[in-house]
Formats: structure tokens, C-alpha cells, sequence
């Protein structure tokens, strides 16, 4: 089934409003390269003042041609936007783009009012739109342009490509990404410069990239992400499609870290939260617009490294020790190579060379026939390797030719790091190559980058395919709904909340006798502390109504009786409930799990140690709930300070199962108050401290709050 | 006065061993290419078996030669090397390069003593010779070239310029580095691959670029450091002559972290260690080699930022957001602009655009008459803005050229962020206007990564401008040398060294009277410990001869006499020396002093956190001792806890004032150490913890420990 937004993409027929001769104008760009980029359909100019615009009829109105056309693009003054757009749902037109600007990115009121009116206007007629405030669309696959971008002017079209650009900015998007992209040999499918997203908005555009057959990757620029529902869904879409999106994100969160003002979200700020979210979700993150194309040179091939092994040969001993060291930087190893590997390769090296990785030739090896390209195959069909890379420096055509075939042949992926020239052969450059379809870079950093992202992309596609987490046993729902309609919160109530996920705070008993009391220390272990209970006595202590540390049973006994004495003769009229028998918590390292409101994921879990250290450090790791026991102990193993809970300068390890048990459950807390009836009312939790307590003995709530903004 | 290097680099003479015209050969590759690249003076081919080579008459021997040649290549099978270094003293050669392998590089027993032979043959006759194992060098400023290679060969000689690129390793310096600068449009003045070092090295290449007056910036590939003195000099001579050291350093030091088995250097390893040194240096030290020549085109213009304030302007807004986000991480900011300046600036911009910096022009602006320049020049006077970053998308060459004439008239620092291409000439390129002496960027980060290079060595010039740290009274040297003679330290030992440097423990006086323990204990102010001292009471706990936690005058005479009276009853013999009136050291934040002996180095400063965080959190600074307050306080800011020491969450600021000064006094200990005879059996010395307490309090060292190596 095609997609919504086909007829947006490649429209049968084009109108432009606003349509003019004068190149120093926006709509006169436009329409020349709409018809320079060899547009198939009919094109309509319209412009009242003219017959013709570059030798196409022009007409007066939209309602003067003689069909419905599939897209309508504008360039009128802010102010006239609106009839333009009404005008469009009157002849029945699907789909618009509007490039005007003037309208909520002034900040003003004004313009938010304008947009909104733009918005309102469309919604009258079913009439979808892009933009305000954008550069327009360029589909290469259908050639089609709806843009003023000098991008795409100059020189011969452009090859249609796998590559998709949708982005919000135009210069970044349309000249750093996909202009760049161009010239280092890639072709692109579709490029999108959306602007204010008023009505149609980012990802549908990156949807449309995910169903879009000729697309293989979708390179993204966000300056804001309105929905972060509709980015796990579109995430999702392209896990299912295993089309990579790869993605910068500028700016922070429009409400960002200002509506995230709880303890954890004030911390670290919204851009942590989104960092950790991207890669939960399976988008690859990155910085700068080189860093996206160069992604998509190796990741549109399809083949995806079974794990983080590279291996490296090369006669230059420099870029191999940069290639290693950058490995290292990014999560990549290389691995030594098997017995057999290296029994292969031994004959084939000259005399000074051993067989480490990476694999030094050195320059003995220059000329030696076809012994680079016998030795990659060795290497490459090592079974610790998963990603093989030949370097090249200075080599002639045969040469590269024979480890650009060999590349091309391979199951695994072979990006090839070629730092220098062709000896020979001045038409064999690295975006020749790239435009054949090779990945081929000049440097150890871009080479080793785009391998580290297709390692991690791999990695979250094995664990997209494993079953959703499962919801633990004993959670009470129904009774945490309850109590969530409180409007505030005590201590106690966010007790009761947090137990209802099976997280509890130490162990008590409330007991009557003393054998009682016996038996119940013995269940719960260790010392413990005995407490009259009783709503009469408030100052226990001084009533001498409370031992601490108590152990043995003997002692238990005694202090039983002694403290139920005590306060009798401290307060005879007291009315005494019982004698609490309590853990008493000591050692264990504290933890902090929070919830924290994000405008754009809504309640998202954080997981940190407690204490001091967490304000400092700022140590702390974020998901998306609801997450399962592998991502929880990923969360763990993120965080600085995880060694201390293996245990540290002879300190007990602690219980990470119980641990992880703990942050399943509360991600489960946090996934329900996100699907709760309460959205306006955005709760926040913190549990700090949560004692994990040494191996085997759990883990123990001792803090918690529960806030409604 | 000419360097000592001056006629190896610009021999007027040259020989060459193991000429051939046999192209797959690596001397008559080598020789093709001394001829080729316009070499003006004599060149000697050297191989019995021909009478010319390449048309340039051969010599069956050195000796044969009419003139002892100023540079002698060798190009023979390694055993045969050292019988032409001997041939080359004979005739009175004054330099050489080897590049033969077989030596060093092996890791042989063999290939080391194979090395130390030509070290030997050289030395006799005061031979200086390159390599062996090397690639040569290239001297673009006098057209002589003594390398095998492909990097110079094909199309028109390249003009001679203003970086060096000195390299151990081949392909890494002269491809990645030195052929891919020529192609970005930069000029090289002289280029060396000097292999292993096995006599003249590294260092002294850098130091001849230093001294040679084209050369502005000197780039380089280190894999090793052979002496960590020479790199202070060459450092310091770099800084006089204001010349930037942009360097690669890969692999870790030779003997590196296993040598520094110390508690702190095993924790970071020596890596850490020479990242710091180089800051401390002033040596620019990246990480990839497009690094290296991206920082040279800014560097090379001299213009030294006053600080990291950055300006940018430019229609497309993504780059401009990409630029402010990127400039964060590399520790520069955008300023807020003057009143006068936004006053000037107002009536310059289009209606919907504001005075922020970034300054984003918006697409209102094309073609407006010089709006870009006039906004250009207001910005950059601007005295706040101490580099100014005009962005450029796809633009008409007059733009170019415009925004090329203000960056060449600029006193600032203005380099060009250019991420696209002419609209209407294909001539101006990116290399084309860096080879005309701009500074042009194709993406935001390695334009911010320059800028930020560019104020990191303003900065150090600054503080190399400063006077050097003065000892600080009080340091008893001579006690200190004593001491160090002693094989083994007890701790008591290691107290009395570090209090030669005014480092002390918890106060305390021995004290008869009771009258006296009152005055003490006042002077010392607090609670206070008292102590029987008496060699004659091990157990004094057991004895009643401790009191802890005393306050008040009443309170520390009535603890004296009780002590003592208890110490008499228990042990009447007992040869009492009097009481000890202690300090009670309670609170502070515990810290780390150490003195780790680096392979390099010799004995570095380090400073972190005491505690279990030092070994998880590897939260350590390092220095070169010695060091004055303004780097003991940056040593501190550099650490990630540093906020505990100004108090969090209520807690006490430390004593900062006091720690600085423990720091420096500690570091001239370290500097001692490096200085005193005792040179082959390092030092390792660690204050753990050394306790800071609340301002004005001081610090004081509770434990300390002195290892001799």
C-alpha cells in the first residue's frame, strides 16, 4: 500500500503560487529549477500579472487550471498564506508547501496566532501541508523540486540515490548534508527542508523515507521532536523495515529542561534524557553533518557486523596504531587472530611482520602479487572478525580495483580507509568509488566511527527482534490507581505506592508476645529494632520505647519486655498496638531510581547512585519505560561508579539481581503513570536512598517521594 | 646563527648508496625522485655496477666521490649499513640517512645490537644520521627530497609553504598528513619520516623547524618520546619563538604504564600523564590527522585570540545552532554583544532576525548590498568577541571573495565556515583560498576545534610570559636530602621528609604540666586527644593513658591527671615522657597527593580525591613539577569532584587557599626528586588521605608513604 504522503512526494501535477521570472527571488529560484530538475508532470505557474513563466502558461488563480493539482507550493507574503491555503482546500488540492515566513518562528504571538490560523484553515478542507517557513522538497528518485536551494543548481542533475535528507533547516540539511553527501559520491532519494512543522511535520516525512523502496537510509537534522510517542513508533517502523535513521539533534527540547525540573531532570538536563532515548530506540546519534553521510556510506549496504571485532591490514604501520587506538575510543576491539587464521597467514608475510592485529604488511610488502588482497580474505574469514578493513594509502588502480571487488563480494562489511591517492589513475577518487557503491573513507576516525554505528545498529536490531519485556509477578494496579488519585502525597502514601510494585522498604513485623517477637527476628535476620507501637507514645526514645540493635534471641526477649515496661511506666494510659520488629539497614550502597517528567517522552525512568556524588557527577542513566532485566543491568553498567557495586577494595559485592529486579519494577511504575488518565498532572518519584544490600540479601526502599506538578 | 641541522635539511651535496633506476626498487624510486623534484645542487648515484644512473653519473664508491657530500642516502641489505656509515666518517660526511630496515623495529635481541652498531660506527667519526628504518625527509622551502614516497610524485611539484610535518612513522606523516594538507591548499615547508631514532630523533627535527624561519607551525606523529627533558626544551623553544606544536601522539610510551607502578599511574596510565604534560607544555596534541592540518590553517596566520569568546553570522541558522553547540563542548562561548554594538547592528538586520550571537541573518538577507560585510566588521569589533566565524553556504564568488578581504584585514582571528561551493565559479574552492593564505572550514566542528586549538595556545603563551613558581619559604632541603638516603621508609620517616616541605600532620605538643596541656590544647583550639607518651606503654588504651574529644580548660587538665595517674597505676616503672595534646582531625574532605615516576617524565605530581572514588572514577590531575598556585588550582578545577571542595548541599567550603599551597610545596618535592643523584632508583611518594579542612582551618596529612624503587 503507497503511503499518505505519495502524491506529496511525486505529485502527477505541481502548482506554484507566487510564480516569477526574476531569479533574485525566491519564487523565481524555485520555479526554474522545478523545471530545470526535469519535473515529468504538468506544471502550473500561477501569477495574475502574467501568461508565461519560463515558457510555461501561467494562470491567474488556482481555480483557473484545469485540474486539481497533486502539490501546490507558495510564495505569497505571510498575510496572504491563509486564503492561499484556502483557496487550495476549495479545489481540492491534497497537499501544499509553504515556503512563506512571517509565523511562529518570529516567537511572537502574532506569529504563533498566523500558524495557528494556517493550520486551521488546511483542516477545513483535509488539505495537508508543509512547512511554514521552509526550503521545500527535492525527491530525486521522481525528479522532483520544490526549492529555492543553489544546491541542486550548477552542473549536471544529480544521480538518484539511497539516501534520504529530511531535516528542518534548509543550509544544514541541503548543503552540509545532502550537497556533501553529493560530492563525496553518495546519491539521494528524497531531501526535505520542513521548517515550522505547523501542520505535516518531521517524521511523517522520515515515515514516508522508512516505506520508501529506493531509500536505504534516512539521514535526519532536528532542531525539535514534537512527539516522542510518534518517534517510537516511527523507530520502530524502521526496526521492522531495518532501515537505519541516523541523526542529529539540535537544540534542546522546545519546553526541555524547564519542564523537566525535577531532582534528576535538573541534573543532567532534557538532552541526556534524549541522548539515552535515541539509543533505546534504535536511532544512532550523532554530531556533526559529515559524520551522517559517512554513516550512511557503510550502512546502506545492508551487511551488519555480528559484533564490535575489526580487523585492520595495511603497509602503513602509522594508520594501523591509529586505527587501534580509535577503536578503542569508540567500543570496537580487535581481536587476535585464531590458531588456523594464523597459520594461513604466516607463509604469505615477509620476514619482519608478525601476524597481530592489525596486521602490519610493511613496505616489504609493496608489489608482492596479490598478497594484500590473499591476505584480507584470510583475515576477513577469521571467525572473531566482524568487520575486516583494508587500508590503502598510495596504490595504484589494480590495486585498489582488486580490494574494492574484494570488499564488494564480502557478506561481512569491508569499508576500506583510503588516506591517499591513485598513482595512476587521476579519475579513481574516493567518491568515484563511493558512487559505485563502496564505502570508502580518508581517515582512521570517520572509517572506525561509521563501523562503531553499524555495530550498534546491528546490536539494537538483535535485541528489537527478542520479546518485550514482561510484567513482573505481583504488581498491584488497581490499588496504585487508588492511591494515585491523592493529590498530595506523605511519606507513607509513597510507600504504599512504590509497594504496590513490590518495592519495599526494611523488614518489620508488629508482634504481641515475646516469642513473637523471637521468631520474627529470626525470619527477618541479623539485628533489628524493637519499637512499642503505639499512636500514645510520639517520643519513643525518650520514653525508652525502642532498642536498636538487637540480636540473639535471648536479647530479643529481654529488650521485648523491657521496652513494653518502659513505656508502660512512661505513659500507663497509652494504648499499646503491639511491638515492631525491624531490620535494621546497615552497609549496602544507597541508589537513587526516579521518575522524571520529559516534555517530549513523558515519564522517563532514571537510575544513579545516591548520594553526594550524584549532583556532582551527574551519573546518571535514563530509559524509556517500561524496560526488561537486560536493559535495567545495561543502565547499571553505565553508570561511572558501577564498579562499586561488584565491590571494591575488598567492599562485599552487591545484590544486582535484586537491584535490577527493583529498576523493572519501578520502569513499570513509571510506564503506567505515563499511560494514566492524568497526563496534565505529570507525577515525579524519587527513591533516594534504595540501599542495595551485599549479595542475596536484597534490596531495600529506606526514602521515597511522590510529587504531582 | 644557523641550526646544527642546517645542512642535512639543505645539503649542498648529496649522495646516494644503492642508486638504481629500477622503479620497483626503493632506490630508484627514491633517486626518480631527488632528480625530479628540482634538487639545484650535485648529486652523487653510488653503485659500482653502473656508470650512470637516470642520467646522472654513478661512483662505484664514496670514496671515488670528488667532495665529501653534505647527506649521504643509504639504501643497502641492513648488514651491509654499518660498513657505509664507516665509509661515510671516512670521507669526512657530516649526516646520513638510513633507510634500511632490519634493526630496532624487529624487537630482537639481534636488531637492537644491529641498531647500536651504527650508533657506535656513527659516533666515532661524529657522523649524525636518520633512521635506520625511515623514510626520509623532504625540504619543499629548497627543493630537496630524499624519499621513496608517492605523496610527491605526479602532477606539478607543489609549492613550498609554511607547516612542517616531522613523523616517525611513513605513511601516517606523509599521506594522511602531509599530501592531504597540500590538497586542502596548504604549503609544507620541510617533512621528515625519521623511522627509529637511532641517533639524531624526533626532537631535534621539530627543533630545526622551530629555528627555520618559513615555518610557522609544526605538526607532529609521535609514537614515541624518547626523552622527556628534551621535550621541555624543544616545548619552551617553541614557545619563545611563538610557534604552535600541533601533535599526534599514538602508542603509549615505550616502558610507559608498566614503569609507572605506582598506585596513581597504574590507575591511569602513563597516557594520562603525557596528555597533561603536553597542556602543561603548550604542545596542541589531537587526535586524528585532518586534526592536525586543520588547526595549521588558522594557526599559521599568527593572529592569537585574547580569549574564547566566539562570534558567528550567517543566513543558514542550522550551522549557526550546529556552531553554538559545538563550541560548548570545546570550551568556548558566544557572548552576548555590547549596547553599542546591538545598536549599530539593529537598523543592518532584516525585520524577523535579532542581535543574539550566533547571529542569524535569515534568507531575507540574500542579496541585500554588503549587509553580510557591514554585520560582518560590527560583530567582530565587538569586545567581547575575541574570534569572529562568518558562515558561508552556497554563495556568489564576490560574497566569497568580500568575506575573504575582510577575514585578510582582520586583526582578530576570522576563520571562514564555508560548508558549500561557489554559484558562479568553479575555481574558488575551499584549497583554492587556503592556499591564498585563508582560513576555510567546511564544517562547524573542525572550524571550532581550530578556534578552540588556537585559544588554548594564546592562552599558554600568556602564562609562558608569566614568571616561573618560586619556592615557597620554610623548605628545608637539605634535611629533606638526608632523609632520602635512608633505603626504607617508616611512615614516621615519610612524615619528617614531607614536613621538610612544610607539609604537616594533626597539631600536637608534648606538654609536662597540666597548666601547659591547657595552653596547648587552646593554641591548637577544638577538641583535642591526650596521650601518655611513653615508650613503656604500648597498650595505652588498655592503660586509661587516652582521652579523646576533650574540650574546655577544666576538661584537659582533669583528663591529664587522670591519664597519668592511670598510667602510673597501671604500670608503675613505666618512664613517662610527659602527654601528648593532640589535634583531633574530624571532617575535611580527604585528598591525594602523589609523586608517580613516569618512564618519560621522571617524577609527575599527581592530585585527585582520596578515598574509594580515585580508583573507580580515575579522577586524577597531573603536572610536571614544579608548579605555582594559579596550575595547583587549575590541577584542581580539572577534577569532575572539585565542587565537594567549594561544599554541597550545606556542607563547609575547604580550605582552598591551603590545599594550593600544599600542592606547590608537595610539587617542588617531586621536582627535588627528579634533580637529586638518586636518578636510576625512583621515588614514589603518596599523601593518602591529606584531610582539607573548612576554610582557614588548613590542611593536615594523615597517612603518607615513601617507596624507593
Amino acid at each position: 500500500m503507497a503511503h499518505a504522503l505519495t502524491r506529496f512526494f511525486a505529485p502527477r501535477s505541481v502548482a506554484f503560487i507566487g510564480a516569477t521570472e526574476d531569479l533574485s527571488k525566491f519564487g523565481g529560484r524555485c520555479m526554474r529549477q522545478l523545471i530545470d530538475f526535469g519535473f515529468p508532470g504538468a506544471i502550473y505557474p500561477i501569477n495574475p500579472k502574467r501568461d508565461a513563466v519560463f515558457g510555461q502558461r501561467c494562470y491567474p488563480s488556482l481555480s483557473a487550471l484545469p485540474e486539481a493539482p497533486d502539490h501546490v507550493g507558495i510564495v505569497l507574503p505571510g498575510p496572504a498564506v491563509a486564503g492561499a491555503l484556502a483557496e487550495c482546500g476549495a479545489k481540492g488540492v491534497p497537499f501544499a508547501t509553504v515556503f512563506s515566513a512571517g509565523f511562529g518562528e518570529q516567537g511572537t504571538e502574532a506569529g504563533r496566532a498566523a500558524q495557528a490560523a494556517l493550520v486551521s484553515t488546511a483542516r477545513a478542507s483535509g488539505l495537508r501541508f508543509m512547512g511554514p517557513n521552509c526550503n521545500g522538497l527535492i525527491n530525486f528518485t521522481d525528479r522532483f523540486a520544490l526549492t529555492s536551494t543553489g544546491a541542486i543548481s550548477g552542473g549536471a542533475l544529480r544521480p538518484a540515490g539511497d539516501v534520504a535528507v529530511i531535516s528542518q533547516s534548509g543550509g544544514a540539511g541541503q548543503v552540509n548534508t545532502m550537497w556533501r553527501a553529493q560530492e563525496a559520491g553518495l546519491g539521494i532519494s528524497v531531501q526535505v527542508s520542513c521548517g515550522n512543522d505547523a501542520d505535516l511535520d518531521l517524521l511523517d516525512y522520515v515515515e514516508f523515507a522508512l516505506d520508501h523502496a529506493p531509500t536505504k537510509v534516512v539521514l535526519v537534522l532536528a532542531e525539535r521532536i514534537g512527539s516522542g510517542t510518534r518517534l517510537r513508533q516511527v523507530a520502530a517502523r524502521a526496526a521492522e523495515r531495518g532501515k537505519p535513521i541516523v541523526m542529529i539533534k539540535f537544540g534542546r527540547t522546545e519546553a526541555g529542561s524547564k519542564a523537566a525540573a525535577s531532582h534528576t531532570g535538573a541534573i543532567t538536563g532534557a538532552d541526556a534524557v534524549f541522548d539515552a532515548a535515541a539509543r533505546q530506540l534504535g536511532l544512532l546519534r550523532v554530531e556533526d553533518c559529515p559524520e551522517l553521510y559517512e554513516a550512511a556510506m557503510l550502512l546502506r549496504q545492508g551487511r551488519r557486523p555480528a559484533g564490535t571485532g575489526v580487523a585492520a591490514l595495511s603497509i602503513s604501520g602509522g594508520n594501523l596504531v591509529l586505527l587501534a587506538e580509535t577503536g578503542a575510543g569508540l567500543g570496537l576491539h580487535f581481536p587476535g587472530y585464531t590458531p588456523e587464521t594464523t597459520a594461513k597467514l604466516q607463509p604469505l608475510l615477509p620476514g619482519f611482520t608478525g601476524t597481530a592485529n592489525p596486521t602490519d604488511l610493511s613496505a616489504g610488502a609493496i608489489g608482492a602479487k596479490d598478497l594484500f588482497g590473499q591476505a584480507t580474505r584470510l583475515i576477513r574469514d577469521d571467525p572473531g572478525v566482524d568487520t575486516m578493513v583494508p587500508v590503502l594509502t598510495i596504490a595504484p588502480a589494480a590495486d585498489i580495483r582488486a580490494t574494492c571487488a574484494l570488499a564488494a563480494e564480502s557478506a561481512k562489511p569491508m569499508p576500506i580507509l583510503w588516506s591517499g591517492k591513485c598513482s595512476d589513475d587521476a579519475s579513481i577518487t574516493a567518491a568515484a568509488l563511493v558512487a559505485e557503491g563502496h564505502a570508502v573513507y580518508r581517515d582512521p576516525l570517520p572509517c572506525l566511527r561509521a563501523v562503531s554505528l553499524a555495530a550498534r545498529h546491528a546490536g539494537f536490531l538483535r535485541r528489537f527482534a527478542e520479546p518485550a519485556p514482561q510484567r513482573p509477578a505481583g504488581m498491584d494496579q488497581a490499588r496504585a490507581a487508588t492511591l494515585l488519585r491523592a493529590e498530595r502525597f506523605s511519606e507513607a502514601d509513597a510507600r504504599a505506592l512504590l509497594a504496590c510494585y513490590g518495592l519495599h522498604g526494611p523488614r518489620e513485623a508488629l508482634v504481641a508476645t515475646a516469642a513473637e517477637a523471637v521468631t520474627a527476628a529470626a525470619s527477618i535476620g541479623g539485628p533489628v529494632a524493637l519499637k512499642v507501637a503505639s499512636a500514645d507514645l510520639p517520643h519513643k526514645t525518650e520514653a525508652g520505647a525502642v532498642k536498636l540493635g538487637v540480636s540473639g534471641a535471648e536479647a530479643v526477649a529481654a529488650a521485648h519486655a523491657e521496652i513494653l515496661a518502659n513505656a508502660r511506666r512512661y505513659k500507663p494510659a497509652a494504648r499499646i498496638d503491639g511491638v515492631l520488629v525491624q531490620e535494621m539497614v546497615t552497609g549496602g550502597q544507597e541508589m537513587l531510581l526516579g521518575i522524571t517528567p520529559d516534555a517530549t517522552f513523558g515519564p522517563v525512568l532514571a537510575v544513579g547512585f545516591g548520594g553526594i556524588h550524584v549532583e556532582v557527577l551527574k551519573d546518571i542513566a535514563f530509559r524509556l519505560p517500561a524496560i526488561g532485566p537486560a536493559e535495567a543491568e545495561a543502565m547499571l553498567r553505565e553508570l561511572r561508579l558501577f564498579p562499586l557495586l561488584e565491590g571494591v577494595r575488598g567492599a562485599p559485592a552487591s545484590d544486582l539481581p535484586a537491584l535490577v529486579d527493583a529498576i523493572c519494577r519501578f520502569g513499570w511504575l513509571a510506564a503506567d503513570l505515563g499511560n494514566a488518565p492524568w497526563g496534565d498532572a505529570p507525577f515525579e518519584v524519587e527513591v533516594n536512598p534504595l540501599i542495595v544490600l551485599p549479595a542475596g540479601r536484597g534490596v531495600r526502599v529506606v526514602d521515597a517521594l511522590v510529587l504531582r506538578r
